[in-house]
């Protein structure tokens, strides 16, 4: 997460220093806040005008940042994309995964080359101890604005071989590979896609007891980081 | 566009000293960049690794940038959203517009305030002396990051009234607005929504002249502007 280049071991081999964790929604946030005594810095990073929250504090040696979008400054509810995940096959509630594969599916551009353009297919950093330590199921993940799912976005969904749906992730993806940031997506199952209750419903529902699941599996994740380098991932 | 206070007359009354144009298509920037006579910048305002573009000159007493978001990296793409704009009802190719509000037809999130959030209605800065001075149509903007056109975003587009459709305008008002940026859309049409021939064909076709038509109505918006107060659009 770092800008500056080292004369010592190459920046795979240095122990990770920088953690920026992105977080939609507050309920999610908060208890991370909490659980890393992290502040909120009064100087943002941000532009003046934009809701954007920074956290930050030091835990385990590491700088730990959680940035949250913030509330809508008209509305006040969370600037989503991304509600945690959605799920389209094969899974639980309150499962957590990490994503191998992060791409678009309701960005359908029919013209050579844009139609890539728009899908954006970004793998994630590849972390196989990660996910075999904490035992974290690994699929591919699919992203679009909608919290519904229209045939179209569910046809660019299946061609994107996905597992998980959120939406945010490969936007994450996008600016994070332009600025050359290793990145991991964990993602907690808040509801069914292809279940039988409405997906609105089932992801109010559901939202308390995944937002403790995802925050017990984030706080394993940033342990399991500490004093790491990125190739022991 | 600038966040300096002034003691003496009012924002709105001052002459306007900085004009910020975005635009996604290298086609459609270039010629602008020419006819103003502006350098690409090389210190860049952007983070390294970004592919974003910034033209910069001085053109009839006022500083004029053009944004233009650059290629893909990997792909070599323009950056799209916004290829110009297509049109849903009763229009010309070649017509050009100012918008009157934007908002988005691919966000739908069926929870309460929230599906406000994701339609993200808000207004471009009223001008109408501008319009009527250079004989511009006016009509409401409507933003998705598909080129073609499902049922659901159809139904969408149909509810935000709109007369034409784009990839980008509502992103970029979201952001004027945080920030407080008075702004304006000038979209000129590509393509017709409801026409009989394919979109992406149709859009390539007309892509050329419509280039034209805009280049000349973006002269003439910024000609208009030059040594006038917000309060005189």
């Amino acid at each position: 997460a770092e800008g500056e280049e080292s004369m010592a071991a190459p920046a795979d081999k240095r122990p990770i220093s920088t953690i920026v964790i992105i977080i939609a929604m507050q309920a999610e946030a908060l208890p991370l806040v909490s659980k890393f005594r992290l502040s909120e810095l009064p100087d943002s990073v941000f532009p003046k005008g934009v809701p954007w929250v920074r956290y930050y504090g030091i835990y385990k040696d590491m700088n730990i940042n959680i940035i949250w979008p913030g509330k809508d400054t008209v509305l006040g509810v969370d600037s989503v994309g991304t509600i945690s995940a959605s799920l389209a096959k094969g899974a639980c509630i309150g499962d957590v995964f990490l994503a191998s594969d992060v791409a678009f599916h309701d960005r359908r551009i029919p013209i050579p080359v844009f139609d890539l353009y728009g899908v954006g297919l970004r793998q994630a950093f590849s972390a196989p101890n990660l996910s075999k330590e904490l035992n974290l199921k690994v699929g591919k993940l699919s992203t679009g604005d909608s919290l519904d799912m229209c045939p179209q976005d569910e046809a660019s969904l299946t061609a994107n071989d996905a597992t998980l749906k959120d939406m945010e992730g490969a936007a994450v993806a996008y600016v994070a590979d332009l600025l050359n940031v290793p990145t991991i997506f964990v993602k907690a199952v808040t509801d069914i896609v292809d279940g039988e209750k409405p997906t609105a419903e089932e992801f109010l529902q559901n939202l308390a007891a995944v937002t403790a699941a995802l925050d017990q599996a984030v706080t394993q994740v940033v342990d399991f980081i500490a004093g790491k380098c990125l190739s022991d991932l």
